[in-house]
């Protein structure tokens, strides 16, 4: 799969035309979201993706910032020939809200008093950010989504756009995520939690204009860093190694390599990132719980989007099982889901660094077209008593080379094309049934476009019937829906 | 097995009668070991077995103090009939140095200053911990241990024991251990330093006669612990369960009983534990590495006693394979090891609440005594030339009624008892080789005495001489020697 880059980008920012309700009540007045947008939407505003991010994710998904040398945060999956391919789709990702990167967060401006919110913005939860997204998405212009993916939180999110909005997406790409916090997470979060609003500089929340609450903010990154890898990754990375020194020290300066890498990662971490927003992330995952009366499949069933599920071996953060309850409880419903656990020994953060694995599993899932995304649904039709004017009447009225004919019950007797009414002229018969084609060739909703295209070349023809299981007409599909996917299949 | 206690107990305070010397360079001038002893220690002093406690324990591990109603730490594998049966073994558990549960640690007066060590006490290791034991050892008047037993940072002392003083120990039991610390177990504890470094509380160790780092302390604890639970018993102690609501609070008070939970394990930690301490022992921990040359068998090389390997299935804090790896190396180096993976839901805890399965597994591994452990290795012997009287002086000499005649070259020939002495002097024989009895019926050494009792008793025989594979005599053992273990037999 091809490596490009979706080259320069820009964070742009919008505000939301009216006041969002919020899960936990009350409303969040002002809203902006920072989001980034790579490819182009077509004509049809059909082939829009969502991307969501991580806890400590952004806006910047893909391509490079003007005079930055670090690409946004999936550049390895977001691209021409990747796995959102930017040639095809059209991407957008922004900042949740309560984040820090550009979205409305607890470091903006309360309207009401003139400060920054603090600990004063209210509890948000991941249904509250996916409904700023579906309103963001609707203000570029989109009915309804390609696809939405996300890993982590991002799946989370993922998730909860195909419960909250099941007519608005297509797919849904779920990666190392789950449908319920578990206590374990939530145990981790809170010690990231407390460590925050345990140190001094913390001071309720109200840090904004000094250094704020750096120590205790590097701290919670320490832990949830050490979540995100694994035993064996630790091993290979660090093992026992000492830091710029050939002997143990006998002192509580830094020893080991893994020490000094964690500092430096909470010391990078808490100036980049809020430790208010921080809080409101983690708290929102930790209330994060799509099932309902304790069963994820009925906390599931509106989910009608196909489903990919991605597990990574390695991960103790967000184990495999919880991707398989996730799979269980969306296919005891009847969705369409697959499931896949790559193998890695990265743990948690595979789901940022497995990009080849990804880039085939996502990309093979994302470009499985179906007859039914490209079939014409509403045709016209005849039935078997039509005479042959009448026939040719409809075709140019509508515009349509291939006419099917229906029995009485909707089963599809035979197709009439332009062509056979050539020919009827030509020999001068002007009965329907003397002149149709009967034991057509037909295509079902759930065949692959590469299946119809391979059956119409087989036999020389321009279109195909789509009929279901008891040979209904369903739609049809004609070799120029298929050749404007070309750029699609690979 | 049973499930008696061991009563009323007190801890005893021991000054070293020199000062130790430390891994790290220097030495500990005054070194007091708070300590606590259970069942009696037998005349040949030979019944001794000391008990390792891990990262937060001390001396008090059975019994109960006065007034109090919760017994010692390892209550449920230390009594009468249990694994570490004080009816018959004579049973010694000492806080390590470095602690603050009254062995001399950094909350300590430094005899120099007069005024708490606090951060200037130096750093110590699991060595120089099993060091102060085994002076304490001394200076109870034991030579050898039949075993050192202990579980996690205990595990660790036991094959720090094994290596450092091989003569000094029969058998170690290793539990949920490992023979190197991983970078991960590094990171958690670096993690908890840091909260403790970081408090300002703290004030670089000097807090004594003040509050002291309780913030840091408690959120240390809340780390740890979550280290010491498995995912699965987290879900099943708490799942999502809300402390004393209904409903999400949608604030930042504690939502869900797991956060409550810890934040009382870290609150009741913080009280009864010193914070320099923890600094100091888990960094004792970090340095733990049995590894020579990067080789652990190459490390092991000295283990001459034999050793039970323990781990628990859902620990990942100290993961199985970490215990596979210890058996593998010791198997290498031809110790005699036995390995068991406990099935428990209970993560790295399970070694303190496995009661059932510990007690089994230790207690046949301690009670698995064998030939060589009570047989009489130095006998006297006759060679095949000897005559009636001579053979008759010798075992008036040496009080022995079972004398061994050996071939020149060492093997077994036959043996003479005082009842065949009798016999010739009856019947007027008067050379060896027409009264001993030939085709002896032998035992080897690494028979169980169980085994060598059921042959003297199906033989009617009071001695069995101890032969190796090469029939060659190391040894007698009798029935008097093995009607002193009848006590320690199930």
């Amino acid at each position: 799969m091809g490596t490009g880059s979706v080259g320069a980008v820009e964070t742009r920012y919008i505000t939301l035309p009216s006041p969002l309700p919020l899960e936990g009540g009350g409303v969040l007045a002002e809203v902006v979201l920072a989001h980034e947008t790579y490819g182009r939407l077509n004509n049809e505003r059909s082939n829009a993706i969502f991307v969501c991010h991580a806890l400590s994710g952004d806006a910047h998904a893909a391509g490079l910032h003007p005079g930055a040398t670090r690409p946004g945060w999936w550049d390895g999956l977001i691209g021409p020939g990747k796995a959102l391919d930017t040639d095809q789709f059209f991407v957008i990702c922004s900042n949740v809200i309560g984040g820090c990167r550009g979205s409305t967060g607890p470091g903006s401006t309360d309207p009401e008093t003139g400060r920054p919110y603090g600990a004063r913005f209210p509890v948000i939860t991941v249904r509250d950010m996916v409904s700023a997204q579906k309103r963001l998405v609707e203000a570029l212009g989109i009915d309804r989504l390609y696809a939405v993916v996300g890993g982590s939180m991002g799946g989370m999110q993922a998730l909860q756009w195909a419960i909250a909005y099941p007519d608005a997406l297509q797919r849904a790409v779920v990666i190392a995520a789950t449908g319920t916090s578990s206590p374990q997470q939530i145990a981790f979060n809170e010690i990231g939690r407390r460590a925050i609003m345990t140190d001094p500089a913390w001071n309720g929340g109200d840090y904004y204009g000094g250094p704020g609450p750096e120590g205790g903010l590097g701290l919670a990154r320490m832990v949830g860093h050490v979540t995100y890898l694994s035993d064996e990754s630790m091993h290979e990375k660090f093992g026992r190694r000492l830091q710029e020194r050939d002997e143990v020290g006998f002192d509580f300066a830094t020893d080991f390599a893994v020490e000094s890498y964690l500092h430096h990662q909470g010391k990078v971490f808490s100036r980049r990132f809020d430790a208010n927003s921080y809080l409101y992330i983690t708290k929102a995952l930790d209330y994060f719980d799509l099932s309902a009366d304790g069963s994820l499949a009925e906390g599931l069933r509106e989910v009608a989007a196909k489903v990919l599920v991605v597990a990574v071996s390695s991960d103790w953060l967000y184990p495999p099982y919880q991707s398989q309850a996730l799979v269980e409880a969306l296919a005891a419903n009847e969705v369409d889901v697959e499931y896949c656990e790559i193998a890695s020994k990265h743990g948690h953060d595979g789901f940022l660094l497995e990009n080849g694995q990804l880039n085939y599993l996502v990309g093979r899932f994302l470009s499985r077209v179906e007859v039914r995304d490209v079939m014409t649904a509403l045709v016209p039709t005849l039935d078997p008593g039509a005479v042959l004017v009448e026939a040719a009447r409809v075709m140019i009225e509508h515009g349509v080379n291939h006419l099917p004919v229906l029995d009485p019950d909707g089963a599809l007797a035979g197709i009439v094309t332009s062509w056979d009414i050539a020919k009827a002229v030509a020999c001068g018969r002007s009965s329907l049934a003397e002149i149709m084609t009967r034991g057509v060739v037909t295509v079902g909703p759930d065949e692959t476009v590469q299946a119809a295209a391979a059956r119409m070349e087989s036999h020389a023809i321009s279109a195909l019937p789509v009929v279901d299981s008891e040979n209904r007409l369903v739609g049809i599909i004609s070799s120029e829906a298929l050749s404007r996917l070309v750029g699609r299949c690979r």
